[in-house]
């Protein structure tokens, strides 16, 4: 049998922790050493989280870093955007590997303190690399922190990288019009969520002003070297999880459907996670949920020199927890798919 | 009290059937006398669609035009599409007036060629309205025949119709992204819209294909007098009714989210049933259920010179039904609102 | 056209005090005159209730009472169990009638205080009706003050009444087992409710505990003349809106399932809001939502010597808000269904 | 590496064939090589379930017992009542083992004839053992034709076994509760189960008459060696799985909950599967949603002596395909787990 690592979860007790969980208890080469959740600190993990009882028999510890066993070899940080940044920072001092699954360093600083304010460790940005394996597989090998990509960005970026890469498309005129299940917006009491406020409704928010929005631009600006503008809306679908992305792009020349499907096959050949969906069918989240892969369909409609992309992916799996795991294999040098061979669950 | 008119309605026992009759029993200036439904005939209402219990003790007919009672004033025909034409045809002839919810008289001859199939009676489609109340309440005053609009045109004409009236934005880069709920698909046995085929996940279908989207294009450029090119891609939400469509547009001029509102406020400031949303909030699906509205609100990109606008109908409603009864008081010449002073229902 | 009375809601921005007013926008005896909600107070009501917008323009008021208008001639309280027994003491003294939607006055002192703790003002306990028309009408129309039912107390009372009241059931062996939609949990933030908490799941609480229970044995027994023991058993079910609750009893004599019809036909045959449903068939929550009706439904178990009755109402309608305007209806001499005259919404 | 055995699925298309390909495909001793789905023939898997895409590989074959490879070991029947007992025939003649998911060998001739009919191999049944492993594990592991259980009798039966053989109940009073999620009825084309005709409603069904009422009884009689009589009433919930039944039992001897609870923790203590929930706490089938678990709670309600104990499965899980694949486990020798070892999903 192959030797465990000893992971500590800090924040195991919202939906991105449990899904790690979920994913990890299975997972060859993991042993879970510690979880914390400030809220529930001192109970049970299976009192705030009864599906994993008898499967995972840890308490929950207050988050202090003196109390985190010193033999943890790896730790994921699923915490609020900016009180993170400073948790990462001393375990990367003293060695340990990270995934973080917050915001705080996935975007560079100046469009950090503009759309998040002032950043507690700016200097640390520069260390991390930006989580999504399918374009930065090399860089993430070698990483110390990883910036886990948000759940719109990696709905968004996986569909357009390879069109901008490939310089096929104009790069100012995208429009990502998203909807996204209502686990999205974490695990904790709020009217705007309650049962009745979003089930049987539909609305949009955030409307040109989501902070997924600079993170998309940015990440596919560095990646194909160009200059991105697009145009974000997201939605709020009275569902659990899921996220599909519809992409409205201009082609720079012209070509038909199966061009494009080409195109996104050759670019994903070797990736396990991503499925090109073939033409005249397009990919709901059911064919993903609670799986790590995103599904691609796409149509071009040659009389306006429009393709539309409709990307899915589960906004826990591939859009957070899942993606993590990815990253931590690609860290540690497992297999990457270790305890993500998990068939999507249908119905 | 007012002498009440006698209204059939034929396909009684789909949802839109049952929509018009709940608006109907409670119009004072309306006597349903007769019901169709040709899989259920030979049941009472009741027995198909048990809400009416004790409110419409009426039995469903075979659709026999012969066995329709003669006495009959007005009739709204609610049928699959190409069914209805020669029935509509047939009150024509009568000088009784018709609300037709099907497309058979909704689009030109020869879009409706191509679209649908060879059409029953072409010659009739000419003296047929589009039953817009908003933009196209003359010509309903004085209609014979309405074509009462498809649920997605009205949630995409509404919103689109100010901003082409005055020559506000690019024609022909116009791009309709629509969510809509289930029961616009109909009441009918098919896998495609069983309960766990459709809950919990969410998908785009005939992108690009759909065929209400030349009725959006030809609808739109009639009323503007432009060529109209535009790119619509429809969405199924795990939700019984409601239809959400985000619109992204390209500005011919300068203007920031206040003046766009405001064009909207003058447009509409007569329109019951049109509310324009605030600055900084987007209308849900839920603020219109069970009603006639249609809520519209907006946003501009200035950086882009592109606004996004929000439209929120029920599709049963001012997509279907309530549509049609606000016509039929118009050719009625009752007060537009009889019958439809219902307040949404939320939650 | 007839005189208005000038209505206030005390606790408007919730789903009872929202439904009250959906059903109160109608009715041709009322006029709103003032609205409270604390949290909300300054805002506009349409701010909280965009479903309103251009409806009910008024604005909402901190709840003050000497801040109510004189000329309030009568006034809703939807508010927090507890906190409404000193202000409809307020009003009594004036003279003015109040429908308090809470718990304060439904069940007597000895009661009231092992369920809910100390009462603010028991003398005003035996002032107070019990809001259930079907059972209590002559005493309704006398009352200066009712208790407005609650909704698994509605839903279990009426299909139970007439099965004790005839003397054809054993007494202490009844078991309720109860099913409700969320908003019945009320409209506040609360992780409990979150729609990711509740969606796609269905759990069982406050098994034999629940404060809904003391409140029926009470109401039964009083009507009955009966000591009643009962078991009931709520659960909570991912949906908004609805109770049905399946109660198993034990007969006395012998009898088949359309005999036990025919006693409820019989004994609700003069009452609107009550519809016996046939036998073979068992009601759907869907066949009243949005509507005051109680539908019941029953088959007789005869090798068991057993029935099993099936009851469905709408918890925000007649087991709340629309309940309150038939009592409204009663004590100012109106007709029992004006503002009432609404038919369910399906789908 | 293990050894893997050749198994087919017959009827693979449906929910609970997709739902034994999600366990088989990470089974360490399994390999899949036959699907069959009538309607389907001739198509891939994906095209019907897309969810499988790139990981099940297969072509669907029409049902056709000579094309069935020789090599196959093992066999899971997925089909419609009636229609399984003749091919169960075939591989049983073969010595092929077989779990039949259907009904045909799960009850005693008699009553088999009572309630579904003509049976097509009745002297089969004999050789058939119940496929209940907690319950009768000896015999399963021994057999040949497994009857896989239903969905309703393993919820009701598990918690309902303890009591009558520790003889704590009486056996003629039992009331059973049950609400299940809409994938109980199957992958199928119906109105009655269209998205917009069950979402946001609840209704009851077939009260008193649902097949797996005298299946319940029969297992629960035979099992204890006592004439039992119950009362089962099934409910249709608006979400896709799960199934929870609330069981209402008369105590013989005064006991309180924690002693209840010690009964169940004693009787299953060796039992992975079932697991045991704390006093005053009650199991939601969000906790076991994808999983094998059968959680169970219970209170005892002492004035009454009576006792309410709550069940909760996923219904195509330990009710349907997970059972199915813990039967292959202990048929062919392997750890009983082998395959089921997943966390249930939430949310």
């Amino acid at each position: 049998m192959a030797k465990k690592i000893k992971v500590a979860i800090l924040g195991a007790s919202g939906y991105t922790g449990s899904e790690l969980l979920r994913f990890l208890v299975n997972h060859p080469n993991v042993e879970i050493n510690h979880l914390t959740a400030d809220r529930s600190a001192g109970k049970e993990l299976s009192a705030v989280l009864p599906v994993l009882k008898d499967i995972v028999d840890l308490k929950l510890h207050p988050l202090e870093l003196n109390k985190i066993p010193k033999k943890t070899d790896f730790v994921f940080t699923a915490l609020p955007h900016g009180t993170s940044a400073n948790i990462v920072k001393h375990f990367y001092e003293k060695g340990i590997k990270v995934v973080d699954l917050g915001a705080d360093f996935r975007i560079s600083h100046n469009v950090y303190k503009k759309w998040y304010g002032k950043h507690p460790c700016p200097e640390l940005i520069a260390k991390a690399v930006y989580g999504l394996p399918e374009l930065h597989r090399i860089k993430i090998k070698k990483a110390k922190i990883i910036a886990n990509p948000g759940c719109y960005p990696t709905s968004s970026t996986l569909p357009l990288a390879p069109l901008l890469k490939n310089n096929l498309i104009q790069q100012n005129t995208i429009i990502i019009d998203s909807k996204s299940g209502v686990s999205g917006a974490g695990r904790s009491a709020a009217l705007d969520y309650n049962f009745c406020e979003v089930n049987e409704g539909l609305k949009a928010y955030k409307v040109g002003e989501h902070r997924h929005m600079p993170e998309i631009t940015e990440v596919l600006a560095k990646y194909s070297g160009k200059r991105v503008a697009l145009n974000f809306t997201p939605h709020l679908i009275p569902m659990d999880r899921g996220i599909l992305s519809t992409i409205y792009v201009d082609l720079k020349k012209r070509m038909d459907t199966s061009d494009l499907i080409s195109v996104y096959k050759k670019f994903y050949r070797r990736e396990k996670f991503v499925r090109i969906i073939s033409e005249g069918i397009y990919p709901s989240t059911h064919q993903v949920r609670g799986s790590n892969y995103c599904d691609i369909g796409c149509k071009v409609i040659p009389a306006q020199n429009k393709a539309i992309i409709v990307s899915v992916i589960d906004n826990l799996v591939k859009g957070a927890s899942g993606q993590a795991v990815q990253n931590m294999n690609l860290m540690m040098g497992y297999p990457e798919d270790n305890g993500l061979n998990l068939a999507p669950v249908f119905p």
